[in-house]
């Protein structure tokens, strides 16, 4: 019953730690309190380290990423590690900069993560810098993306999601895809940070599965993004299309889940 | 009259300059317009000084504290008090890491502020870091609230506000309990943060009643808490519910207000 | 025809890069979003030199101006410049600091911009700034608010966007007069903002005519603003409204945008 993980992050109300951009900022918390979980951001380096303390999971999101975040990513993250909590990383941008790219690479190489949420073209870039030896599908462009993806969960010891037309969920063995949600939300600034932040609430509520609750979150997600579209007024555009979104999950209960769900694990 | 605050607001106009997170600071921005008020946000160090000179309040927001903004929140504070413009203190967090702590410990050291708004747990981790000599009930987690905030703020010699299901404000001598707002409200993130910015406008219109403005503020804000979630569709969540509250104060009239406001004062 | 210039967004899908402040960041996304641009949001100066290479045009906004950002404004100005990508700037509160009056100095002496947009005290404290010699109505204040405008356009060689009741544009030789828009838009907070991204968004894919594909860019904002506030319902205040003008910058279409748009060329 994938809405039993919905259910836990209800009953349990995990503290999520964020550390994302500003332009999401308000809307990944507002998605996590919709959810039942306790968002709180924090992003200042000689802060973060009691704050992790004190919360269940992590969300690292690079959108924005600057010299402080940077830091304040790498203290929070080694904390958690030490803590066991959860951490889902979302590498927003990864390709366009070296910046970026360099950051990836560091911080994949001193945190463990559990999950990493992405764009195929992020997943891409990532699975060019971490690239398994002997697995040389993932350095080209033309390879199929499954068997990337798969790859790189397997390397990286971690579940990928693959956020598109049908998402697509890796832990290395099972793949898992999802034909929920609608076109219309990537016209939404911070769709995906959103997903991020949701993923953070429900493995941090069930770190028992973070491959089951990853799934649970994405299609929570997209059912909220089919039932949020029929609400929409014919006025109605992209603004109030993301606020509907997050009243969806708030207002989301397990049979709407349970019916709206369309998910194949092979 | 507890709707003349709310009017001064509207006839003055206060100028009201904010440092504060980055979560709740558009709402902050629409709340202190919705009020009557003009926001101005800033906080860069090297800017503040000039920017809250121009103003007629200052806000202070602990949520997101970092480097850049404890030193921005120590000149303009000290540029406030130089020109005598009334401060509000929201200590977001103070208890969640020592970094937050000794800032506020520094911050209440060097800057006079008139108002101290926070929940319950903020305003007891301030009360053990400023407790006064002879007021052992502060230090004990078991002593009664009441008697801590009373003998807080005449210690602080400032009003605390404390919210929470019924809000108590208190200014060392009189108490006020307003039994305004919804339960609901606590699943849209930032509502303490937008009441601190309404303060912000309220005492910045209404300096020579400090007191009575901030419970004609938290008056307001609790009615439209009450007011938006009146006007909430079935479909309706936490995302559409905090943009109805915004609303509600920009509606809101004196006839709304005095008849909606459920406040005593001992 | 004015719409065309929309089309050419909706067709051409130009990437914007944004450094703006955190108040408004995500509606000016959501409003570039919502005219078929794509908006990306970056301001550490270590990142944005690539992140603006791979754009196609760039927005400099000055309001919550820090260190950092200032710095990243001066980066990603020279590339934009070097790569011949159009630049709008928006000087928020310039007149209000000497930190932000000396940065827009030291950036128009070394970003070559192509619009600025502002308020009139703010485009006449650049005026004053930047005054060419032989134009002395410049410095005044009760100088005639048009001649300097024009005046300021052709010395900088730009574009300038006054906003207000009558909204201006000129480019030093034509002037253009802009009736749209509400009075009830200026209790919105960061409308001057999501105009400034707007504008970001249209003269990147009008490349070819800056002049009118501003003019087009205010218009739409400015119908947008009839528009949205035509659906307000009666509980609805600034919060609401504001959702509802990016709404209809997304729902615009060129007949409504032809037959709305209030403006002459003189």
């Amino acid at each position: 019953m994938i809405s039993e993980y919905l259910d836990k992050v209800r009953s349990k109300k995990p503290i999520v730690h964020c550390i994302t951009n500003y332009v999401s900022i308000k809307d990944v918390a507002n998605i996590i309190l919709a959810s039942g979980g306790k968002p709180i951001m924090a992003d200042e380096p000689l802060d973060v380290s009691d704050i992790t303390s004190g919360c269940d999971g992590l969300v690292l999101n690079m959108g924005m990423l600057k010299e402080y975040s940077k830091e304040a990513m790498l203290v929070a993250g080694s904390k958690a590690n030490e803590l066991g909590h959860p951490v889902v990383l979302d590498p927003v941008g990864v390709g366009a900069s070296s910046y970026r790219m360099e950051f990836a690479d560091r911080l994949l190489s001193s945190v463990k993560v559990d999950v990493i949420r992405g764009n195929i073209s992020e997943i891409r870039t990532l699975a060019g810098l971490r690239e398994a030896s002997g697995v040389d599908a993932l350095s080209g462009i033309s390879g199929d993306d499954v068997i990337l993806v798969k790859a790189l969960a397997k390397n990286l010891k971690c579940v990928i999601v693959v956020s598109g037309e049908v998402d697509l969920i890796s832990d290395g063995e099972r793949c898992c895809f999802v034909q929920n949600g609608r076109m219309e939300m990537s016209s939404i600034t911070g769709t995906g940070c959103q997903l991020t932040g949701l993923i953070g609430a429900f493995i941090s509520a069930n770190e028992e599965d973070i491959f089951m609750a990853t799934v649970s979150a994405v299609c929570t997600m997209g059912v909220a993004g089919e039932v949020g579209y029929s609400h929409l007024l014919e006025h109605e555009g992209n603004s109030s299309y993301g606020s509907r979104i997050i009243d969806a999950v708030y207002t989301m209960n397990s049979s709407v889940l349970e019916e709206g769900a369309r998910y194949e694990i092979r």
